[in-house]
């Protein structure tokens, strides 16, 4: 038994996706997988991934941010958060009063402040989101209806949002199969730079000085699947991901020194040939680490 | 046309295997695959992995290191190379004077030392090697014939080494599908260092680092797939990294010394809002990444 009003306030009419890469192809694709949208428009800066987004079934129609801004019930950017300033204000002076504005980037705090700095009293229609879903694959073509099943989505309201407009979006990110949870912008951020800015900061570090070693072809030739996953997030966009650690560099910045800490007692262990240490260490970090494998559902 | 003495020249008549989990389970069992070995012999310490491998029929029978040495016209120790000196001299009493011993060992310096060190004039018989290939996974229920197809098995002789016997077991790799590749012991620990001990080392430090912070439950509920790939390698037996890292103590020690010189730069690039500075390490590091990626057949 559905009830019709539920069903219909997971609804979207018309939706504006600014960016058609992974992020919002992938929503987009979603929401029309479940049904649950009438039309999408999409917004780009190149004509080349717009032209592909529409023949690949992502979008109906191109547009631009000001018929976006006066067409759509829901406009989603997905583009890299340095752009959201000039997105928002090219959005407000045609914002309906109605339209909500949500986002998929990675950082929240620097968001929240572009939200209230170019929206100022309209900052309400402004929902901060970060789905926690991605992979080195960029583009529509890496676009995927099921790129969000069973993962989290992470919503840092503001105290001027509408209730039943979080509502309503929680339901539309559970339309596309995401577990959505809310926390405060700073906690997100923090948590972030440990989990995940932290890591790709440590991969590209690490590639790049494998790189730059005088055998860089012996050592990369000799290789193999350890080296593949641990650098596999080293391959990401140098762009957004420069963007990412100014967004949020004191958290980083703080998480890293933390990571230099143990990497110095580990560090130290091994100099002092200390193999008791080295199995302490290694083994919380297995155990660990296995206990989340078997939590996460993404291992 | 099949030169009948070049075949005949890459057959294991008796083959035994000291380990029986992923590594040795799979040499075992891709040589039974390419009918390239008549009987296999398992030697362990503990009789149940030993009864497994039997079961799975990795092996033929269970038998004693002086039953292998009598035996065996191949042994292959595919055990932490911490226990090679005792199983050295374990075989050393009954060694038939044509059979070779080889392994499966990460690091091949301290390898050597064992041979010469416990076998004496009798080192030829041994042919260090070390195939790159491994999982999380570990025990004889992990052994899967096609572990060493596309794999690189380096292997670093020792001048006492007779030829035919090199080219021998060289060939007895290629029955497994691996690609050969011969280099001096200390060359490749330097490099194993680099691509392969290093990113364990990292990995661990840090999700020990994350599982400590007092906010680890929620970091871990927001963490994705890029976190999953960076720490797959930290899940790895803690026994076995600390022998490894403790092998290669000094390799490591500089490799890392090395990273931490590049994190600082990168750190500082961070600390000063250097945009175009943490581009270009991230851009190096993604076109590396990218590079290594379409030419490793790993990826």
């Amino acid at each position: 038994m559905i009830n019709p009003e539920v069903q219909q306030t997971s609804r979207v009419g018309v939706l504006a996706v600014v960016g058609v890469g992974l992020i919002g192809g992938s929503f987009a694709a979603a929401l029309r997988k479940a049904g649950a949208v009438d039309r999408v428009l999409g917004v780009g800066r190149t004509p080349g991934p717009l032209a592909q987004a529409r023949r690949l079934g992502l979008i109906d129609e191109v547009a631009t941010l000001a018929q976006a801004a006066e067409q759509a019930d829901l406009i989603f950017l997905a583009t890299p958060v340095g752009t959201f300033p000039a997105l928002l204000e090219g959005l407000l002076p045609s914002l309906k009063p109605a339209t909500v504005i949500t986002d998929g980037g990675s950082t929240k705090a620097d968001v929240v402040q572009a939200a209230y700095g170019v929206l100022g009293s309209r900052a309400g229609q402004f929902i901060p989101g970060h789905p926690i879903a991605g992979a080195e694959r960029t583009g529509p073509e890496a676009a995927d209806a099921t790129l969000y099943h069973g993962r989290n989505v992470v919503l840092t309201p503001l105290p001027e949002n509408d209730p039943h407009q979080r509502q309503w979006l929680t339901r539309v990110w559970e339309q596309c199969g995401a577990r959505v949870l809310t926390m405060a912008a700073q906690d997100h951020d923090t948590a972030l730079a440990s989990v995940s800015h932290v890591p790709h900061f440590l991969s590209s570090v690490f590639m790049a000085q494998v790189a730059a070693s005088a055998d860089a072809d012996v050592r990369l030739r000799l290789a193999g699947t350890g080296f593949r996953d641990f650098t596999r997030i080293a391959a990401g966009s140098p762009e957004m991901w420069r963007d990412i650690f100014l967004a949020n560099r004191e958290a980083v910045l703080s998480e890293l020194a933390q990571v230099r800490t143990v990497l110095a007692q580990a560090e130290q262990a091994l100099e002092h040939n200390d193999g008791q240490q080295l199995f302490d260490l290694l083994e919380r970090a297995a155990l660990a680490r296995r206990f989340w494998g078997s939590r996460s559902g993404l291992s």
